[in-house]
């Protein structure tokens, strides 16, 4: 089995195949260290267990988070890892009981998932599932607080829930959303993380009404599919702020119809936007992870009826100041984890978006590299180029 | 005529009788200091101009956001100047042109008015007027930036366009709601600030749903309010939150059902209640005007759906902080003035309320007392000991 195994913090990952003895380390390029080969003792892994499923990953892409939590920026280090969060495959097998999968069914996995019973699954509003939402600091499984992977009797820590940087990986039920058996995996895997996310942002939580003016903060995928969620909603003027020019090449195959870029300004980007919409925008949706644009893209909606989401992730000791008049003006603040979608009740329906023609995802994959060569998709990351990686696990 | 003149900052408020010279000095006890008689110079009192109405006050209250400019902690200082805004009258006389109003109308001046022609007007949901809306640095009428009282030629400055402390007043006619002139003015007088700011926070902000948990913060009028919008609303729980425990013996009047005082507890006051409820309230609504109640106040609503309410009015240099995880975890917050009426479409509802017994105002009227005891007033809300109470103009 291929694995990319992140062994500390921020640096050497390594590719083992599984039940051999180590073939090759990788080593990233994108940090900037040369590494030499290592031994990697074997990877063990185990069968699902109540309540789990066991996938075959047969396409995984790479979203800014997995990044941020290898380089534990702040957020409680758990090493040794395998990230990957965005990702479609078939069930290979099921745990004792599981009768809502059978093998070969059609999936992706979500880092956030769906009791179907806690009050947060039973609210209309939120996706914020009690057992299973996001936990970036838990590396087992709820069943039996175990990892599935070891190597020589120590645990390999999972990623909420996925670890999809793995041929084979095992979810709790609750996280794995089956879907249209027709649909095209090498395309849909982006909408189990990014694309829905920043979709959802748009159509779910900031819904912008036909002919509002939208600011989108970060046009990596997740603001692009903000910015088309935008679009969807009939929204007149979609700004898009980056620091980073060549995404407004990218951008503007997303229906973006005007760029900032902050660094162009002397001032504060809040300020540029409220003077070109004559007050600000109506909606603003922050797809960065960096807190002080996370307060431009609130700062930045008119007084009296603008909305701003906060999409990105950020490090732990961020904070979000702002004067309270701003808040009292009549501005709304929210934020959202995967654009408000409940994974396995409303996933589905977005990959029947694609399947309708209703979505583009194919203009979201600028990449496509076999798994050995997954550093090149940090390399696109982190140099911001092109959009979205997809990794192909079966080369 | 009579007038309460703030002439410095926090203290030495002084009654002149108009066209008199000083009657009496009357210092307030409240900020601890005794003062001397002092001499006022003749105070002048022009006519209304273009778009303009004068009013005779009959019956005015006093709000706290009064006391937080007169003792303009890190607001601009603006003096002499005479404060006052929660208040009743009759049209003394109109300015020319002014169509709208006729000499002996029943009305209630606004500290945020209604122009009825700017984007804010035309909107559903904001009542932000780009003309009207509340300017607490502004101290003269908007026509011609002057003032419409002076003492030896120099200016003395409104107050939020409304300076009530007075017998007569000018007021744009965007800051005068025209209301049914049966009402009894010395009750619904409380509605042109306080009340309405409250019950709308609830009903139209924070619209708490049937069966919802709610938290108010700060039992003043306002909160009490904000209180009676949530029972309308059909909330089973509202948990009450003040620094003061007199309040809690008033708010039992107005469907609180719990209290918490956060100097009983060692945790910050949004644990307590997080633990109370289950992980949060689903709505909370502050009126305090305190920025530490402010954060508490967002960070006690419930994850996935939970919105907040700021009302209070906060200090020129607070900082509202929180982390954006708060936010992430699907937490909306929001700000309101004037609990999102428009001042001169919807008050006359509100006073409906009142007249179709849907809405009880005497149980905010605690208190009444002659102008020339407007001392006590301040003494009262200073104290925290009940919660409007009625100046009478007249007496
Ligand atoms: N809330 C959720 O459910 C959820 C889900 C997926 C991703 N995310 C987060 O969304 C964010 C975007 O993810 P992505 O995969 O599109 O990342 P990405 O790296 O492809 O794109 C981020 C973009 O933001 C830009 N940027 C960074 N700082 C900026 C600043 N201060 N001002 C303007 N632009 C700035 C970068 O140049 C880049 O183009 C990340 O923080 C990620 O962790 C959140
Ligand atoms: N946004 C608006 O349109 C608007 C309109 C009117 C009043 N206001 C503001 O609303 C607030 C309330 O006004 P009011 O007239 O009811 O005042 P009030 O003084 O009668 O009541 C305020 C209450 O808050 C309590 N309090 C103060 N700090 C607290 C804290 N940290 N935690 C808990 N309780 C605390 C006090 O003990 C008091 O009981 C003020 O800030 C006022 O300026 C805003
Ligand atoms: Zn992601
Ligand atoms: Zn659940
Ligand atoms: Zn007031
Ligand atoms: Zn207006």
């Amino acid at each position: 089995m291929q694995v990319l195994l992140c062994s500390v913090k921020s640096t050497q990952p390594v590719r083992s195949d599984f039940k051999l003895y180590l073939a090759k380390a990788i080593l990233p390029r994108w940090h900037g260290k040369q590494g030499s080969h290592c031994r990697l003792k074997k990877l063990k892994w185990l069968p699902p267990q109540a309540h789990e499923v066991r996938l075959k990953i047969l396409f995984t892409s790479l979203c800014h988070t997995d990044v941020y939590f290898w380089e534990a920026k702040g957020q409680t280090p758990l090493f040794p890892r395998i990230f990957g969060h965005e990702a479609g495959g078939i069930v290979e097998s099921v745990g004792p009981g599981v009768t809502d999968f059978q093998p070969g069914d059609q999936v992706l996995p979500v880092f956030t998932g769906e009791c179907g019973d806690c009050s947060h699954c039973k609210s209309e509003e939120s996706n914020m599932c009690d057992l299973l939402r996001i936990n970036t600091d838990r590396g087992v499984m709820l069943t039996d607080g175990k990892s599935r992977f070891s190597i020589k009797g120590k645990p390999v820590y999972h990623f909420v829930g996925t670890s999809t940087f793995s041929e084979y990986t095992v979810c709790h039920v609750g996280s794995v959303a089956k879907i249209n058996p027709a649909a095209p995996l090498d395309k849909v895997c982006i909408l189990s993380c990014g694309v829905s996310t920043g979709l959802g942002a748009a159509l779910n939580v900031a819904k912008p009404k036909k002919g509002h003016s939208v600011a989108v903060f970060g046009l990596g995928a997740v603001g692009l599919a903000a910015a088309e969620g935008a679009r969807l909603s009939g929204a007149s003027r979609i700004i898009g702020v980056d620091l980073n020019p060549i995404r407004f090449n990218e951008a503007k195959r997303f229906g973006v119809t005007e760029f900032v870029n902050p660094k162009d300004h002397k001032k504060p980007v809040q300020e540029v936007i409220a003077e070109m919409t004559g007050g600000g925008v109506d909606r603003s949706i922050e797809c960065t992870g960096n807190v002080q644009a996370m307060i431009s893209a609130f700062e930045c909606v008119h007084d009296g009826w603008g909305v701003a989401v906060l999409v990105g992730v950020p490090n732990k000791d961020d904070v979000f100041k702002t004067h309270p008049m701003n808040l009292l003006n009549e501005r709304t603040l929210k934020g959202t984890f995967f654009g408000n979608y409940k994974p396995r009740t409303d996933l589905p329906g977005v990959v029947e978006k694609y399947m309708n023609k209703e979505l583009e995802v194919e203009k979201f994959i600028t990449h496509s590299v076999p798994f050995t060569e997954i550093n090149k998709a940090f390399d696109y990351m982190l140099r911001g180029e092109g959009l979205r990686c997809i990794i192909r696990m079966g080369d």
